[in-house]
């Protein structure tokens, strides 16, 4: 007896170890957008969830941002069906949320998805990402410039949502879903230099393999894995130090200068970073160069002012405190 | 009265903040290739050191691996002495180490700083690196994908080497030298596609640029930053588990799996790799693939054999022991 062709093996066993964790019974909900990774993964998540006793279903999403998508949607659901998926869902949404044409769109679906796999009250949900789009969120999170975290990429799991396919190669997906004869809708934006991730995909990261070799995707991706170890730890030590940390000014959230100055300044900035996100400062407009002019209160005093801080927050450093708090409640210290 | 033009008021300034801390009469040397970036270095260094009371020497290092490399270095020499640094000198070296073409160039060049340094007892020597040397040393350790060390780039000051431009973008650089009217060599080198670097200078970081924005050199630069922090961070945790975990079987150092078990991964695996490199494992072979075997060790632990590891060192568990030996000494627990 033959098995079937290596590629079709990796994806199915894929699977396999990424829902081997759940209970007989329990519903796992494939997020497909037709493309050739996530209906691979529809085909995968088919054969494998009946042999570990799962129940498969699947959910799409239309976006209505593409003439015919509607269809499109319907086409999805059917073919996932025609796999043995069940139930099989089509969501609408609308995109109209800010972080520009690709962060508005991925809020939307996940938050379609959320509430996809809330009603059928699956146990998971599996998005068909492969190492190549670990790679290119990497590179995409190197643009930040702010730090470990951002370039941790996607993680495996994350709470509801796994991702099976996160140490697969594209190619073998790919070639997974050819052998398999399913006929893939290939998304137009992704090959639209208008995107950055298409641009990351088509151009950067070709041309970064071309000068660096063929191991930058998985030594991409092995970066985002040990670079979310380092975050997860520093993120903890730093949260141990917060709580020691932790003071008050006049009713107002502060941290102890001597045991910030204690530890190293990773740990300090963490500290510094997660208090400002507390006191107000919106996350995505708090930079590594605010905090690190906060950071500066402790580790190179030499009586500066408030530090303006996004949301309308400052910090300033009073005694042996550092104060972080809205603009209004820092204003009788002004000057200090 | 009028200033210097900003580029050259710049690169000056850079060199002044990089030599604030030594003393009167101290000797600074500098490294200089007689490329433009070493060469505005180098005439920065006359104007600034004189004035901060310090003496500025340099040194030019011939490789031997170019036609006409030793009437080049002779030229850099007069042109450092036409500069007014003194005492100059050149020092020719024999490249013939391993570590590929570039690696083998780079010892035989720090070797011969060292003792030049050494000889005039120089208490600084000064680089010419730029922002963008920089980010282009953060992508060669990307292509390595082995964490945040490898990405933490060139350092500002790491023992007796300085690299004041470390923060300036290389067109402020250039631009200063030819301000300057001085006239520099272009090392056909840096425009050979043989050359990792030059493929990542010329092709990958162009590309990336055109994908992500211009910002990416700046940003590249940060994250080497934060994650030299962040290294420097974790590198102190895992020192501190490694002295509270060491222990010992049966004469061979090891390490204790409870204590390894209570830290966040990315302290284990430093704690793991350390222990590693100092019981022979050759730091250039040890990857992080085999530490993450050693790793599963701890948190997988279903009896696995020996994990052989480079330098004939083994790594295997023992009960709550984690030890690491070499081959011979591992042999009698063979199959343990």
């Amino acid at each position: 007896m033959t098995g079937p062709p290596p590629d079709i093996a990796a994806a199915r066993l894929a699977v396999r170890r990424a829902l081997s964790d759940l209970a007989p019974g329990d519903l796992v909900l494939v997020a497909c957008s037709g493309g050739p990774d996530s209906l691979a993964l529809t085909a995968a998540a088919a054969f494998a969830a009946p042999r570990l006793g799962l129940r498969a279903g699947g959910v799409t999403v239309d976006h209505g941002l593409q003439e015919g998508s509607a269809d499109r949607a319907a086409w999805v659901a059917a073919e996932m069906a025609s796999l043995g998926l069940e139930p099989v869902e089509s969501r609408t949404v609308a995109v109209d949320g800010g972080g520009g044409p690709e962060g508005a769109a991925r809020s939307a679906r996940y938050a379609a998805l959320d509430a996809a796999a809330e009603a059928c009250t699956a146990a998971a949900v599996l998005l068909g990402h492969t190492r190549d789009d670990q790679a290119e969120t990497v590179l995409l999170g190197l643009a930040r410039g702010s730090g470990a975290r951002s370039l941790s990429g996607m993680p495996a799991v994350t709470g509801r949502y796994r991702r099976p396919f996160l140490g697969l190669d594209r190619r073998v997906v790919r070639s997974a879903c050819d052998m398999m004869g399913l006929d893939a809708w290939q998304d137009p934006h992704n090959a639209d230099p208008a995107y950055t991730r298409s641009r990351v995909r088509h151009d950067a990261l070709p041309s970064l393999e071309a000068a660096l070799g063929p191991g930058i995707t998985p030594s991409l991706a092995r970066t985002a894995d040990l670079l979310r170890d380092d975050a997860d730890a520093l993120d903890l030590w730093a949260e141990e130090v917060r709580s020691r940390a932790g003071t008050e000014h006049e009713g107002q959230p502060a941290l102890d200068v001597t045991e910030l100055g204690g530890v190293p300044r990773a740990v300090r900035t963490r500290v510094l970073r997660r208090t400002a996100l507390e006191s107000g400062c919106p996350a995505g407009e708090l930079t590594a160069r605010h905090v690190a002019e906060l950071e500066r209160l402790v580790s190179a005093w030499r009586g500066q002012k408030h530090i303006p801080l996004p949301g309308g927050v400052r910090g300033w450093r009073t005694g042996k405190r550092i104060v972080l708090a809205s603009g209004a409640a820092s204003g009788r210290d002004a000057g200090e």
